[in-house]
């Protein structure tokens, strides 16, 4: 705790540089070996305005190769111009395997100025905390390494770095209203660092370090780094157990149960497009000026018509206010990051709509059944896609989920189309038949999937699209219904 | 031009209609075919305010396959807040091979409008056009297809519509400051789009719709898409001829006749390294609160001595407000844009310092070498990159270029010490043996770069680094002076 933290003593100085040299040798020689073991390593450096945060980042940096490392500042841009949920820039910068990310403030600052600025309500503060923890044991479990610093100065140092930091005119521009706001009310920003603190030590442990003796913090510093990162060469790529944490869910029928036979007439069909995609045109601009963002995500067999369907959602939307992301395979450098990433920076800003076509589902689906992941990992994974769309909708977000469903039979009928469809071709490969032979395992894949993440907040819709035009119809009215209700007064409280 | 642009007559609906479903067909089955050309495509839509350029774009890709396309809107945050040379944001918008960018407004709305709202002075702007033309051309002579749209409407036209916006409560925050401006200033905006266009028809033609016809000007616009599409189908991909303009250089000495004799005591080493980098720590304070921008860029022969010479570069930095950019072989999305795309996406905001560890020299260097590109790339790349550059100082960067230069002797010493030093040996890999059987080669690239981009905007520095020792303190104290020259009044007036 920062009210009753203990000064450092006095040390001597050639020990402490002798130390210093060690650590940072052994720190290079883990370089090499962090590579190896594919381990991604998180370093948080918080802590008071003015205790030296960055010189102390650059005393770690100061022999690594750069190939090796990143350093991570705030942005520039405050985060109601971001539009982006509170977690989303850090989420989108952190390592890939192999290597350091050090975060010159980061989350703990962020959420704890923005409460006590009161940017933020006691409710929203809950929620980040919550986020936070998920975040970092979802890091931890993907097995990245995390050292977490708070760099401490006491009041009287706080004012003297100012003060003196504010009469040198090369320096006096670096004193900011914020670096002035917490000297004054010094006392109420330590209780939040400490109750901050409390509330975040599950993961990974927090370490205060004295930021009035500078070479000593040096030495804390690259010592806590050092060792963890043997800790983690030695113990090899943590994989975290599944874990299951209680969300209210939405029952789902299995599959097999899902009676297929729904259809609609052609003329029905045209006239309640036409209705609907009016309404959502409408819906768009009132979103967009409600700033609520809206995730649709699109998973379904091959050939049940996803395409088609988001064709016909898109087709009424303002262009500058949505986009489709297409998913694929990951490339190598999401590979390298937790499974999550390629997701968080594709989100959408508040106002608009990203259409994911194919989702992070991905994760319980093929890369379950094709063993790009180990069972742990899938495993796991049904909690920790449940916290991320809980980060989404407690953001403000609307989330669908569709299932795009069609029976057997029809999918051989389509495939058998479009192979004999010279302008369909491309749309059918040797992979889909491939994917065709793991029906069974898929349907087993799906329906717990479909069971375990249909959360009140973020639910599952089975869309029957043996007939298209009846599923395009049935997409287009759970969404304008999902819409109406979120650009209601509820959601005036939550997005200012 | 606009001035006598003459509106279309109106057409029979029922033809027009059966043409753009036409049109829309074939863009439909384009798809694929530019796909498996790896054809990307640019379509530039401008336009005044209000004459319907998100309808248009709506209609173009109601019937793509979303895989296969992306919509670029204007970024909500303004130009000074981004902190990026104008360009940017476009550069970094570029589609991928095989795929189509539709930009909701691009370069031309936004050089014009800072150009009538004196954000920008007359010769700023007149740099503005000269880089749009330069990208324009790089774009098409890397095989990029680009159509480039104006939809007009005239003065009546804009009134009323900007009056029925305004009327309705659902949609009167869309008519935004601008667009009276527009309105108010109908003809001097006229002029200066005229104007533009003129300036900017040698790479793509301009194409004037007429936008108070809205079908009319879907079915124009489809059908100037679809016929680029053909005709850059049935040509191939296009590779432009290398292409040479005048460039103030700097002469270079060639590599054998640079003197690497060069060395410093160790006592004068301490003394030097410390002096420079205190002064260099002062001058990033100065630099960052001037908001320039500062590149520095890294070649060498393999262990010349990179590594250690950036690390005494980034150490007295600020980590806040530098990072270290190590290039490394192209990854599959950066291989599927322009060359120059990963660099463009790595520039530093206005005020922070990158240092690239290598950069887009790789171009005419290893690219040339192994045959990573064409005879005609590599050869147009020189240009290329001294306009990429001075696009760069045009908006206020330092660029400073070293090559860090030992012998063949120097080298095969450093390789056998790595060899025998274990916590050397991940820096030597059988590729650095392969690269030194082709010195002889990569010395003739060397040469023939070093005298075709040492641009007095943008200078390389042979760094002489037999002696380490030397090249730190001699790379320092040319980058000290750079900086300090930039920090002097003459950079006042640029950035602002």
């Amino acid at each position: 705790m920062l009210k009753d933290f203990e000064k450092k003593k006095s040390e001597d100085k050639t020990t402490l540089n002798n130390e210093i040299k060690v650590l940072r040798e052994k720190l290079l020689s883990q370089q090499q070996l962090l590579r190896d073991a594919k381990l991604p390593v998180i370093v948080l450096i918080e802590g008071w305005s003015a205790s030296g945060k960055g010189s102390l980042i650059k005393e770690l940096i100061s022999e690594i190769d750069p190939r090796f490392y990143n350093v991570v500042s705030p942005p520039i841009i405050p985060e109601s111009d971001l539009r982006m949920p509170f977690l989303h820039q850090y989420a989108a910068a952190i390592p890939e395997n192999g290597k350091i990310a050090f975060f010159d403030s980061g989350w703990m600052d962020s959420a704890v100025r923005s409460f006590l600025y009161h940017d933020i309500t006691k409710t929203e503060y809950r929620h980040r905390v919550r986020q936070i923890n998920e975040f970092e044991r979802q890091l931890k479990n993907g097995g990245y390494l995390i050292v977490k610093i708070f760099l401490h100065i006491d009041k009287e140092e706080q004012f003297k770095r100012l003060k003196d930091l504010a009469e040198s005119p090369q320096t006096e521009w670096r004193v900011t209203r914020d670096d002035i706001r917490q000297q004054k009310e010094y006392k109420r920003y330590m209780e939040a660092f400490d109750d901050f603190m409390e509330k975040t030590s599950d993961t990974a442990m927090w370490h205060i370090l004295d930021g009035s003796r500078k070479r000593t913090a040096v030495r804390d510093a690259l010592k806590l780094i050092v060792d963890r990162i043997d800790r983690g060469l030695s113990d090899g790529k943590y994989t975290g157990e599944p874990f299951e944490e209680e969300f209210p869910l939405v029952s789902m029928p299995k599959l097999a149960d899902v009676d297929l036979s729904p259809s609609i007439s052609d003329e029905d069909y045209k006239k309640e497009l036409k209705k609907l995609q009016s309404r959502l045109t409408e819906l768009h601009n009132i979103v967009y000026r409600k700033k609520i963002p809206v995730i649709l995500c699109y998973e379904g067999w091959d050939a049940a018509g996803k395409g088609g369907n988001i064709r016909r959602v898109a087709y009424p939307l303002d262009p500058r206010g949505f986009d489709v992301q297409p998913i694929a395979s990951p490339l190598p450098h999401e590979l390298n990051r937790h499974f999550l990433w390629r997701f968080w920076t594709r989100l959408p800003r508040t106002g608009h709509i990203t259409i994911f076509d194919r989702t992070w589902y991905g994760r319980v689906m093929v890369e379950r059944l094709e063993g790009f992941c180990s069972e742990k990992d899938w495993k796991r994974a049904y909690n920790e896609i449940n916290e991320f769309e809980r980060t989404l909708t407690d953001w403000g977000a609307v989330v669908l989920k569709f299932w795009i469903h069609i029976d057997k039979d029809t999918q051989l009928a389509r495939f058998t189309d479009r192979q004999n469809t010279p302008e369909k071709q491309w749309k059918i490969t040797d992979e889909d038949w491939r994917n065709r032979e793991k029906w069974d395992s898929y349907e087993v894949a799906v329906d717990e999937m479909l069971a375990l993440t249909s959360t009140k907040n973020a639910p599952w819709y089975i869309i029957e699209s043996n007939d298209k035009k009846y599923a395009r119809i049935k997409t287009l009215k759970i969404i304008v219904k999902a819409l109406e209700s979120a650009c209601s007064e509820h959601f005036d409280k939550i997005i200012s």
